[in-house]
Formats: C-alpha cells, structure tokens, sequence
C-alpha cells in the first residue's frame, strides 16, 4: 500500500498540504499503553516549523487530537486515530504551480502516475505529511518502552555540507541535541547528512532475509521526503577496508557477548546483536529555491518558474524528529513480530 | 515476513546452505508470459560460484527445475516453484561453526533471535539463499518485457576500494560487463560498490509515501547479504550540493518532458520520471577470512576461531546479478501495482 | 490487522462508539473518480438509525466529511480520509456496563483479550465502526462504476423468522427494496437472513486457492456484527441434491457463455464466471434485550443486568446497505487485483 | 495474493495436479518446535485417497519431504518447504478437457481470468492442491501444541442428505471418527455438512473488526474446493430465535467465566470466549459425474461431455482433514497474532 508501513505494528498516514486535516491511523498497538495527546504533541513540537526565524515562516500550532483506540489514559488495543487540522492553508499563493512543473519536486511525476494532483502546496508530498508519522512514532516509542525497555533512540545532525560533527553514538543525548539546533544561515544552503543512533536495542530483532532489520530502516528512511541515501554501521566507507579490519571480533563483557566493534552497526544478517544500531540518512539540497528555474508545463510548453508560497530554506529541525520517529516505528514493528514469533 | 517481498508480484525464498534444496515460490504473476528453465538458468549461471579459479571451489550445478505454474511454455497465473538441489553439501567440514560464533556472520544474532541454528554453512543466511532471488528476478524480468516493454536493467562494478570505475549509465551494455569480470586476487580484499541503472522505466511507478520507488529499491538492497549502503541519484555526494545546482530542470526532448540533469536518480517524490534510474549499492568486505580471530562460544567461553570450508573471498560475480534480479523484483511489482491501481 | 481489509483498495477503519468520531482511510483508491460527499452521505443515510420510530431513538446526523484524496471533485490516486463526529455521545448512561459483562456482547471477550475495554456503549463493537464500511463502500461503489461498469449489488431481507420472500435475484432492484423498509415490531423479535444478489459482475474476479472470490465475500460478510453464517448458490440446501441435478450445464447465449442454472452462485472455482453473484447472510437476533439476564462482573461475581442505553431492537434497515457495502469492497479489490495481474 | 494464507503464520502452497509435484512453504513458525516428516505423512494419509474401494482409484502415495527450515528434528523460525511428488500424473486421461468445459468446474472461470488454463486433472484447481494445506495444518497443530496447549480440533460429518449425525460437540474424539469412516455407496449422492469443533481456545483469540475469528474461518473454509457455505454457533438456524433465547448468559465455573449456552460457538465480538467453537461448512455434491452433460468448448461451440479420468465421488475422507487443516491454520496465525499485539 502506498501510504501504510508495519506488520504488526500498521500505520496508515492520510492528508494534504493544504486539504481540512492531515493525520494517521496505527492499527496493531499493543493495549495498556499510558498515552496521552501530550507525548504527541511533544514530538510533533520537534518537527514543527517556526521554531527560529529562519525556517518556513508559516504559523502552524499542528494541535494533534486522538480521536479513537484510547481510554482513560490508556491504549485499548484497537486502532488509534491522530488529526491535525490545517488550519493556515493558503491555497491562492501557489497558482503557478497549477501549470509549470516546479524542477525536483513531485508536480510532473505525480501528473504521469496519477493523470491528477492536488498542486496547493504540494498536496500529498509535502512534508506535511510527515506530522502522521512523528505522531505514529510518538506511539511507537511508548510501547517500546513498555515492550523493550530502555531502547533510547537519538539522531543528531553528522554533516553541513563538508563539516563533519564529533559525535559519539554511544553516549549522545537528545538534551545535547535539541539545546543546540543548528541554524541555517543561507536559504541557498546545502542539505546533510543525518546521524541516527538507537541503543540498548535487544538482540535477535530483524529477520533473516528481506525483512532484515537494516532493510526495513533504510525504506523507511528512503521513504522520507528528500532523501538520497542510507548506510548503516561501516556504510560506503566500509567497502575501502579488509575483512580482517572490518570484522567485528566477540568478546565476552560483563557476562554479556559483545563486538570490540562496530562496523557491522548493530546489525548482522539481519537481525540486531545488542550493540547500538548505527545508521546515517543523506538529505538533499531543498527543492524550493528563489532563482528562476527553467522548466515545462502541464501542457508540455517551456517555461520560467520562481518559487513562491510557503517553503522550507531549512528543514534540518524536521529531519532529526523524522528520522527518529521512523526509526521507532521500525523497531516497534520488529519488536511486536519477535514476540508473535518466537514469544519474548 | 520473513521470506516474502512484493505485493502483487510476491516472492517466497526458502531453503539452507546445506539442506537438500533451495527455492522460491512466486505468486501473482501475470499468466501468458512466455517462460521456460533456460531463462531462469541463464542468470542463475551468472551469480554461480565456480566461474573462475578464484571464487568459491565448490562445484555446484544449480540447475533449476521448474515445477508448478508453468504449462506448454507459458505462465498460467498460478505460483510457480522454482527448485534447485543442493548437490555437494558436506556438513562435515563446519564442526567448529557448531558452538563459536564467526565474527560478523550471523551465527550469534540467529541464536539470539531463534534460539536454535542450522550451522552447516550458514544455513539460512548463506548466499545460497540468494538463488531464489535470482531465479525469481529472470521471472520478473519477463514480466517486465511484457508490461513494460524496453526496461534495461544492468548492473556492474563501480569501486573497488579507492578505484572507481568511469561509466555511463545512460549506456552501459550487459554484454560489456559480463566480457570484463573483475577478477580478485586477493581473498582479503576489501569489497566494493555496485552501481546499477534502470533505462526505460515509463514514468509513474512508486507511491507517494511509504512504499516510494526509491524506498522499495533501498529495502530489496539492503536484504542482500553483506550490504551496507544504498545511495540514489546523487546521494551521499549531493549533499555538498546547493539546491540550486542540485535541481534537475525540466525540458522538452523529441516531444517528452525530460530533465536536463539526473541527480534525482530517475525518482522524484517517490515516483519514477522517466529518466535512468540509477543507485548504488556497498558491500562490506567478505566476513569469511582466512586469519584467526577471537570470538566466543554458544557458551559464552571466548574462544579463537580460523575460517574453514566452503568460503566465498570474492563475491562481485555474484553481486552484479543479485543486485539486478533484486531491481527487477521491485520494478515488476511496481509496474503490476501501476495497473492495478492506476490502469495502464 | 484487526481495523484493515483489501490488497489494492485498503480500507482501514477506526473509531468507538462514544468517542469523538468514527472514520475510515482508503488506501489505492484508482485517480479521477468523480467522488463528492454526497455519494457517501447517500449510502451513510441509507444506515442510519432514527429512519423510523422503531428503530434506536439515538438521534445521529452522521455527516461525512472527506479529509483528503479528493481534489476538484475528482480522487486523486492518495488515501482517502472520510470521519464523522459522534455527537449525541453520552457515557453516562453506560455506567452498569463498566463491570457486568453483557452476555453475547463483546464485552467479556474485549476484556479477555486486551484487559482493558472503552465500555461506553460498546465501544468499537458498536454498529457505529459500521459507518466506515458503509463510507468505503459508497467509493468502491463509484470504483466499480469505471472498472467493472454495470455491475448493480442489491441486498434485500431474504427470511424473517420462519417466513421467506419469494424474490428473484435477477430482477430486483434497489427501488423496490427501498420503498418497502420491513418495520421491526417487537424489540424481542428474531432476527433474519439478507440476500445480496451483485449482476453484471465480469467473469474472471476472484482467485484459484485462498482468495477464492466466495472466501472473500464469506470474510467480509463475517465481519459484521451480529452474523453467523454465509452461504452462496445452493449453499447448505444443495448439500440434499445429487451432482448431476447440482452441476450448472454451459450453454452459448446471445454470444456469450451461459449456465442454464446458477446453484454455483455465480462462482465455480473461486471466480466468477459471468452469472449473478447471489449470496446469504444470517444475522443472530439482536443481543440487546429489555429482559434482566444472569451474567457476571469483571470481578467474576455472579450479578443481574437490565439492558439500558441506546440499543436497536432492529438491525434491519442497517443490514441491507451493510452487506452491499462490503460486496462493493471485496469486488472492487478484485477488479483493481485482476487488472494488476491480468491487465484487463 | 492468491496462494497465501495467515499474517504471523503464513502459508504459501504451490502446484498442479499434474505437475511435477505439490507443496506449501511456511513462513514465520515460532522456532524449537519439534517436528518430523511422520507429523505431516499422518495428516496427508488421512486425507489421502485409496483408503477404502470406492474412494478414487489413482494410487497415490503422496510422500512428503521436509526440504527447510527444521534442523535435528526442531524448526528453526526459518521458512519450512514441504514436497509431495506426483507420482501417477496421466495427462493422456483427459484430452476431452482440452476443449469442452465441465460443468461445475473451474475450467471455464481459469480461462476467462487467465486465458490459459492447465487442463490436466483440473490442474491448480484439483483437490490436490490441498495437499499443502493439510501438511501445514499438521505443522499449525504442533505450533498450537506449544503456544496454547490442549486446543483439540476434530471435524466429522454432520449430515449427509438429510441424515443429520448426534454427536456432542463438548466430547467428541477423533479417534471414535476415524474408526467410522462414512462409506459413500453411489458415486452419484449428495455431499454433506462437515460440523468442526475447536476445544480449549483460550479466550482472546480474534480481533474486533474485519479479521474476527469467525470471519477468519468462514473465509479459510469457503476457500476449500466444493464449499458453498459457513455457520458458527447457532448459524442460519438461529435466525429463527428470540434475542432472550438465543443470549448465552454468563455464570462462573470452576473459577472461570463460562455461558449456559453456546449460540455464540464460542465467538462473541470477534473474538474467542474460551468456549467450544463449533461450526459448520456445507459442501456441494461433486461435479464430477458420469452421467452425459451439455457444455460448451473453449471455441464456444455447445458440445456433450463425459466425465473420465481419475475423480473423487467422495471427498468425504478428504473434507474431514482439510477442514480441520484450515481451522488449525487459522487459530495458529491468531495465537501467533495474539501474542505479538497483547503478549500473552
């Protein structure tokens, strides 16, 4: 399905840019989870534009509302509806979009698939659609911390264009992260590359062939909007050592197996080994520039297009609250089928 | 599942190393589609060990048998099995794997996950796993000449530590990679990157969300063994990019909406657009070496272990095939997903 | 999942009884439908409670409204988001529910299963979750007008208690089902079997083995609240006759190919050969009934418990657009999935 | 997908009764269950035909082969392939078929779906094709054996014609319906019900919507070959009741929630309520009959047809095992489901 993820743990996001409402329904959470709008609204408040003065000046509040699956504080077990409303749609600001294909978004391609596309703001593929999954990852989160315990899950900017941060994955903090945003200084300003560390992850989740647990990261990663690349653990970097250096040798540490280290990322065949899971997603360049683009219409003519309407010079305070409430969802997911599967 | 991927055009893997046979069941099909043994033998000859002195000495025919769906040459619509006998399986010779964990293979985390392990020659997560998805790639690939008639899907070597290879996707010939099979002369040496392009693919296949174009070919990449990195268009590398030079421009070409640059990779908004789909894809070096390592035990005694049996140093024959029977897997999919959805 | 059905058309429902809404998400829903929420309010309607002084008083507008994946009138190939408020919920009326459990509701088997359960007039065992199939029913419906035109579902009640109606499936028509709504005189009477007759359905729907097209109907039929069995063609009364009285012989007629009879119902081997699909459907009496009935508490006490709240002693004039609705869903999937397979 | 069945425990069988061979592939069995070939060759010699003289003559030894998945006589949570050779194909049998449709088959319906159709014994639609299903049914049993101990499922026949069987749903045993094998004395008589009975479910087994229990097993039951209706609990006949009749009052037992009665057949909301589920499954009488009949030709021409080749004029040895089968898949995939979603 196109707009469902998850096995157990099924999450199903609706919504335009600028149609009444955006949401998600997650269908599979577990019952007796403490859950409140709160743990959602925290999350989607990560995501949320306007939070500097540089990114999209647009004033969403992005109020979640559940609507169903939660009962005096609690998770029922039957499917949990989240809404947003929409509540600063401007539809008029966008109608050259109506025409001209804006270069590097999804006007053309969704005009050869669909034969129809709602062209308010970018309509299904804006990043507004990403408020469904932050909310769906809020949830997953709880219940790993019901079903998996201990599971800390941070991402954090690695890269600006060629400036690599010193991060350890094995200690960084989301408060360390969030105290200190990254400012964009330009609108015309490369995009990075992400760094996402989950720790304390139990071994054996993951699955012995498609469903290896780095498989189902990296489409969920490659599903975000923007996104160009995944590599987990050595990534491409890896493929410039030797066996002998690459591999992770076991050792036996505080009565637990562990790897000396970690270039396997977390991961090996499939399924994860008690380390933490190491992973990097590659963002593109924003899209929506201020220079004149070259481009063609509906109707197949040449033609010139500037940007207008609402926009993201930035998106980088999204993709961190993104890339980790992916992240939840696919360890949420694997963590439900382990314990369908093999029972704890 | 586990062993399942595809919606429409669902493929079922099973088998271990050193069971009595591998195979694969695909279900959905579309019937009528001309299919015999040599075509799924040719590209299952492609991937085997044994084509040169250097990789893996094991003798293994790997001919496969049609067994079901299949009736006076063509497709019924119904599943069709595909087996192929393990032949020269020798259980003997990987006492040791039985209680120490090989570094970076997936002894441990299968413990980890299931509690129990077939140990002979990696079981489930040896490459022979890997013939099923071959086998069922030749499949999809006459799918593809049926309903998209034109996709060119080839495979081939881009890196090789810090060489990198000068190639033009837009025209890279099948017949020019097999005629040049890197040879290598060193079973410790480092693995590479493999780049594969998709030509012809129409415009309109993927899904706005989840399941986008890009994402599908992430996940099928990553569920090849060994693999650690998945890049699209300009990747990781487009990170350094400014938006504006990273934007593909639209233009008219011989009466079809084309774009001036490919950095997108042939998918925008998770949607192909017509232009070469092209990704790339890392291997970590080969875990099977021929230096002794520390590890541990089931028993979690930490032990030395030296690499024994049937070993793969070189596993690029191999890759280049699975990596194109895996983007033909997706795209199939995509395409019947395409009509069902959309009618053409 | 528990909330989802269909491989192509998805249909996601959520939502309880006395919580704030009710709704459904349609995921693969084909573009450029003409879709208004007219179309649905119509079937919603058709539904409802309050159509007569007989039925429960509860007094609900249940307006649709259409969140997303429709734009200009048309759908746009995204999922369609379509919720109705729950406004005259009143919880307090409940109260005695919170601990006896009600027999033959959902009550005991909710609390065994999730141990906890949103007792407030049923929760999501509540005919309300209903509202969403009949929604998703009313755009399947407009689905089924392009890809499959002609084909007319028209549910009517076949039995009540012992008295049978003499209808010809062939003929009737949804006019006359509409002007004579079976009034329910007795909040204690039996319920009745509905007939669903759905002509003009191409042959060719339907699967060889587990997704045979009568497995399918069997399903959806079984999922609404209150049935307890399904048969289609001769069902169980052909279990008396002998084969060669059974077997619908061919013949050709005005070109095409006919049965003489129909004991198959429309079906034979899990697809549909071109004849009128007709099944039935049992409904169980209604389980809320005015007696005082022994039961039991979530505490395991032996109590007494009156029915109170809003209840319908007829299920009648619900049931009919019910099981439309879901033969509209099961269809229109398979139409979406043989044209993916098949491409026609 | 056609050929699959179950989300946690999923089934995927294969092959034609003229084919090379039969089979099933089982993905997602819990690992460390102890399974041998004789658990399956138990099953499939139940179902088998030859067991008495006027069973189908064709001797079939249908050995089953384990070629995954167990290891040292323990599933290992990898995907279990199972095989059955077809030993005695004789296409020659049944050249008439090529042409002419017999009535009542499936003959018809493959071609118009597929436009091809394996003729050879019914190919995919042949009572073989259950063999599969009977063997991952034997493998369900054992995965039930271990995650919810003592559940007992015995099938027997309830009615032939009019004849209806007294037996006790509460204590039948399969060894008082084995010893009485039903002799079917006319190749011409009628089919008959098959009553299933399911013991010692726990309660919660189910889910609240669309994938409720009954619903899960009318659709795994009407996917069997000749079926053409399902019942649960007091089925068609308890539309006949009054609410007040037809409630199962609740009441403690032995220190558990039990009903007086069990109209419900042991499902209420979807979901198990921990008593016996009993239901029924009508079949139809074989279409296969020796008897002339009038039909037409792939050319569209009418034409006369008598039946030949290998045939069943009684399934009923069969029936008893595939349904058991089919119910054991089903309560299998819900416990797994279960346990993944809730824990327990």
């Amino acid at each position: 399905m196109s707009s469902q993820l998850g096995q157990l743990f099924r999450v199903a996001t609706w919504g335009e840019s600028h149609g009444p409402a955006v949401g998600v329904v997650i269908d599979g959470c577990p019952p007796l989870i403490p859950l409140g709008e709160e743990d959602i609204q925290r999350e989607l408040d990560r995501r949320r534009p306007g939070q500097s003065e540089i990114v999209t000046p647009r004033k969403e509040e992005d109020r979640c509302q559940i609507l169903s699956g939660v009962f005096e504080g609690k998770t029922t077990g039957t499917p949990i509806a989240i809404l947003v409303w929409n509540k600063d749609a401007r539809p008029e600001a966008y109608t050259e979009m109506v025409t001209a294909y804006r270069p590097s978004h999804a006007d053309f391609t969704y005009d050869a698939k669909f034969g129809i596309r709602d062209h308010r703001g970018g309509g299904r593929a804006s990043a507004r659609e990403t408020i469904g999954r932050v909310a769906a990852g809020a949830v997953a989160r709880k219940v790993l911390e019901r079903v998996a315990p201990g599971i800390e899950i941070v991402a954090y900017v690695k890269s600006i264009r060629d400036l690599w941060a010193e991060v350890d994955p094995a200690a960084v903090q989301t408060a360390a992260v969030e105290a200190n945003i990254v400012r964009c200084p330009d609108g015309e300003m490369a995009e990075r590359t992400i760094e996402c560390v989950a720790r304390n992850v139990p071994a054996g989740l993951g699955e012995p062939v498609f469903d290896k647990l780095e498989a189902d990261l990296a489409k969920a990663m490659l599903s975000l909007p923007a996104t160009k690349g995944f590599e987990i653990g050595s990534g491409f970097a890896g493929t410039f050592l030797q066996g002998s250096r690459h591999n992770d040798e076991f050792e036996m540490r505080e009565g637990v197996v562990r790897t000396r280290t970690n270039h396997s990322g977390g991961v090996q065949g499939g399924i994860s080994n008690g380390e933490p899971i190491v992973f990097r997603v590659a963002f593109k360049p924003t899209a929506t520039i201020a220079k004149t683009q070259q481009t063609v219409t509906r109707e197949h003519e040449e033609t010139e297009l500037a940007a207008r309407g609402r926009h993201d010079p930035c998106v980088l305070p999204r993709a961190v609250p993104m890339v980790e409430a992916m992240a939840a969802l696919v360890l949420c997911d694997h963590a439900l089928r382990q314990r369908g599967q093999v029972g704890h």
